[in-house]
């Protein structure tokens, strides 16, 4: 149960098609998922999320896009987002991740978690040779 | 300032020692940063901690070792972990992190924090679509 | 699914029955919450919680009843927690909360959680500036 | 320490000194925090992040300019966002914050703190109470 | 809906069958609850992640189980892991946690939340009497 | 650098000097610590907030003294609240926190974690064994 209703295609204003029909087109499905339907109760917002979800994650760039959705994930976990851990899961796999690569994910976010509060607890001093000034 | 003392290599325990020194043979340094040296007042917890590292960020595996260390950096700035921050986008320059891959880097991990948090407050609702076992 | 029992009217003991007295006095309505449902089994934890949210979110104040729930719900989604981030926004609903202030308020959040994070990645030194005995 | 060069006036490209005439012009003042010189290493991303916090910030909306200061703080603070809380805090006070609205300010977060963790300890099941549908 | 399938004892591979055969063992109880048959997606996980609890929450230690209990259940409600407060809640009750026990632990994780909140918004300076090389 | 003033014995207003002479009392010592001289600002929170840590930390009940201060330590490092790790280790060691103990605390905050982490990218459903109602 969402605190807003979700928008049908039917009650979707114009500005919310329009957006819509963008994210069918870049994504080459019929398929809205929830988040955006949810968000399209405020189409100025709901455009703005999607034109920075388009630059940050559909845009050519240096890092590919399954490594785009590998960091999309970790930070989702370790924010506690549950929606969006499955939302971005689903879209892994869809860019082709394997089982293999999910383990290591798994790893990967388990460790860091573990040393990010082992850390904290013993308060480590950030080592100068870790200064850029340095280098 | 710690919560427990750096240990130095003048004070390391025979157990400290050969973890300090696989680290330095497997880094190819002899640098030792100050997480290792305020673990190594547990030296049991330091070797089982040190065997992970070299497990999941090391190992050959199926992502490769950039890739972990920007999953890991993610992980840490969601954790708010001021040390690991440093000490892992200090590991990824390393490997030869571009600034371009950092700033995308960085785009990706607000945009992932801004809609996790926005998903949170709508409390948006799961899509059947995600489901594993539709598929 | 809770991890306790929901204590219903019939099981309250008088402690119980007297802090949802003073809730229905107070908010005006029959409904009790769960979250107060599931804290009555620990009475007197339930009076202080009570007293402090009175003291907090009901007594005159500078800040209007509207603005501390918008504030109630930043925080509660910064946590994750589902239950609040449900009853703050019906709490800043029934508080007369529009649909304009509520889509200001997630841009507020988002901003807020996508900024957090980049500083956090970056670690950024506190200007001097922000330093009160300078003022 | 930052993990960037923070960029000064004198190193700023073109698109840099842009965004930094426009800060200072908004903003009335000379003054532009580390945050925007550390993100200066990014041109791109400085520019979008500040149209972003002009827009959510800056532009009138419902929520008056002080609200908008403390629902920052709020996220910025469970989001244990160091240097967001030191320089969202001195915004607050420029827009007027007084000395007893940041005293309930506190008392606000702490309190939302305190309940998001004991009803997830708890796990209270949310109230159908609280949907939407039902209104 | 998990992201994985969850695997039966059927579907079991030889290496999940002995870390489920060891669980089953080392707690006396047939059951295996649903993290550990997610879990067994990856087998090499499975068996370091069981091979971790046992030695951390099961050998003997100067920490009694139930304590142990009480300190995961702390840093998962601040975590948010829905899961593992119902599952460690669950093994705090079968070793022994009271009413009594219980209702004091959620009142030191509320006064922890509240505090950690507030002195993080007041950005309160680390004592210098708290630095173990003047001791 | 708080972002308040901390207060002095010499400043303090009538109803700061009686708490901070029942702190002086009930802890047996002269030192007052940062936290209270930075809240002292807000002189009516100062005492609410000395009650609530009076009734929570120190008056008799049935966990002992030093594991209540663990369970402080553990919530207090997953909410990255640096300045509350170093103020209840602190207490911890002059509550008779040993090594031993520290190390296992280390142990469990890690594990917990980790596996809180790994829980919510698997996003494992509660297993209905843990449901209170079936007991």
């Amino acid at each position: 149960m969402a605190t807003v209703r979700l928008v049908t295609d039917d009650e979707a204003c114009d500005e919310v098609r329009a957006v819509f029909a963008d994210i069918r087109a870049t994504r080459g499905t019929d398929f809205i998922n929830n988040f955006w339907r949810a968000l399209a109760v405020d189409p100025k917002r709901l455009k703005s999320t999607w034109e920075e979800v388009k630059d940050v994650m559909v845009a050519p760039g240096e890092l590919d896009p399954l490594t785009r959705e590998l960091i999309y994930i970790a930070v989702s976990v370790a924010n506690s987002c549950s929606y969006c851990v499955h939302s971005h899961t689903a879209s892994a796999r869809a860019k082709g991740m394997t089982e293999g690569q999910y383990g290591e994910l798994l790893g990967i976010v388990g460790l860091a978690a573990k040393t990010n509060h082992i850390v904290t607890a013993l308060q480590v001093p950030v080592d100068p040779e870790f200064d850029l000034a340095r280098g």
